[in-house]
């Protein structure tokens, strides 16, 4: 049964989940529709593609995945479905494919199956669930819209290093308030080169070691770690690292390798 | 492979969604059961109907509707089954298709294929349930119930035209914090004849002119469209219009046409 | 279709429950994956077990619940599978088996398909996916691991008998702000003997009239039932229980039989 996964900021209490769903149902009765999530923060696409970037992979090849986020008509924004390591995406062009890949798509279609787009009120059921399902079904990009070359350029805030420091802000607050940052554990290992270090945040909070678990601190005592998106996360083991270390989205951490 | 989708106020926190997602699949192992919304606010009949009349029809025509909304049993309201445009929806005769359809459904029976519904603790698991299998497989509605005759009287809240006014209320905000009142799309055209309007709401505030889509005005910036829902809605672009504008539930807005 | 329910303290708004969801599908594409609830208070193993214990026996039996609660890897607690009145369960043995079942499983197993547990950083989707995609599709519990002979014991607690009197404790508060107690429906009947009986609770407040539904009672009245879960709960009709008689998790409640 094919899949096709979203990932909106639609809410869980509104009509707009049931259309879009609907939607899908009408055009693919036999179909696998996941919620990745409804509760991205309305509008915001760098969310958005930190959520999607860090879960379309366990899916299986092949998945369709639907991004409604930012996709109200604008003369400015292309509808576009792309493929990148076997998947496929469907969304606004508003920066988030960007967001997500660091890179280009493996190919892109501008979805040209309706005229007048201008007039759809809500693109998400109208457009991109037509294209989702044709594409569910084993079609081909091509016969959604026409090949493009490239997607709108949108830069996550990348992580600096100047002598002995790396330089890094949060970027997520997940559910358990783990405080996640824009650290990647490939950027890490390429500065460490096995270098002991010294993480540095807010008044004068300091952590040395790198952890594999949440609880190989005692608990309520604080930690880091990279957690299951490859970020370095600081945590608190079974606590509220965000709110006890007063950690929120934009702070700065600086490591510091001896 | 047969659609059943659920409206409750059960939330997603306790058994209540999994003993009715379990009943159902006991019953019938293949069936896409489809979430429109347990979040409905405890009760509240009106909002359910809001959201099903606005959503069903997204769905393929031959879906079963549950409608888990004040079941409890008591002495005077039925558990009835409906076809409704080719749509099935099982529930309380509690006002809630009235509601919906504004007028009588295709065809009614009240639900008979339990005795002493009376002691029944969860309806919607003990026979919705039931009725909802049966229908979903191509059963007939006879085959769950006896002929009624008309549903339960309950009306909205309708806008009124008095001279060169239509007088609505809000009736419903959504998760965006978007307005939406209930004036539809029809009401307003039949009444407009092409002139133009001023819809004035709270201390003064107006609007004078119609958007397709909420990002026709600079961000921040209020308007008003016919949304999603064919109700006419108050929004601010990528802003709360409930919460900066004060409008609430119960709210009056006026529309004068010139 | 085979069944795999989930129950864990995941949350609806991050990468973790897309983690799981495609990890499952990337093994069993056609499965129908059921969502118990991810709002489980972070590691609040006896909540989950509460929520489970009431809820497994209404799916079909064959099928497989996935268990995501206080699942970080540690030297002293197993992973296991165990099979229970036709139900599988998969989950770290960290007390809810005992919580749910208050007996031994029919069968047990310590998982034993992957080596070097201790370096997963997700087991839900590492080690618990690969067992219950197993289980799902007809394998045996000796395929995935190791035959043990008992569960770790943590026990609810019970209410107890002194007299005429059965003191139990608040251990639940739904959605609907309903007041669930540890007190069973069997419990009661073989402590009641068709005697009279008041509850008590909070300042003086006191109940002295079973009730089967909610709303035998005017709405704003307290009462209390037995309800789809067999504990006995304080309600309001259509009212918060929880709220306005200020009780809480953890406090008294006192049946005097007279």
């Amino acid at each position: 049964m094919p899949i096709i996964t979203l990932t909106t900021d639609l809410g869980d209490k509104d009509i707009y989940q049931a259309a879009l769903k609907g939607s899908i149902l009408s055009l693919l009765p036999n179909v696998n529709i996941i919620d990745i999530t409804h509760s991205v923060a309305a509008f915001n696409v760098q969310q958005a593609a930190f959520i999607l970037k860090n879960s379309y992979h366990y899916f299986p090849k092949g998945t369709v995945h639907l991004i409604g986020i930012d996709t109200v008509y604008n003369a400015h924004t292309r509808y576009i479905a792309v493929s990148y390591k076997g998947h496929f995406f469907v969304g606004a062009d508003n920066g988030i494919f960007c967001l997500m890949f660091g890179t280009e798509p493996d190919e892109i279609v501008e979805l040209n199956i309706m005229q007048d787009l201008k007039f759809l009120h809500f693109p998400l059921a109208d457009i991109f669930v037509k294209a989702a399902c044709h594409l569910a079904q084993g079609g081909k990009l091509t016969e959604v819209g026409i090949p493009v070359s490239g997607t709108e350029k949108k830069m996550n805030l990348q992580p600096t290093v100047e002598r002995n420091l790396i330089k890094g802000v949060v970027i997520y607050i997940d559910s358990f308030q783990n405080v996640i940052t824009n650290i990647t554990k490939d950027f890490f290992n390429k500065v460490q080169h096995g270098r002991r270090f010294t993480l540095y945040f807010k008044r004068n909070e300091t952590i040395t070691h790198l952890s594999w678990h949440y609880n190989e601190v005692p608990e309520g005592e604080k930690l880091c770690l990279f957690g299951i998106s490859d970020h370095l996360e600081i945590a608190i083991n079974k606590g509220n690292a965000s709110g006890l270390l007063g950690l929120n989205l934009g702070d700065s951490v600086i490591i510091d390798f001896q």
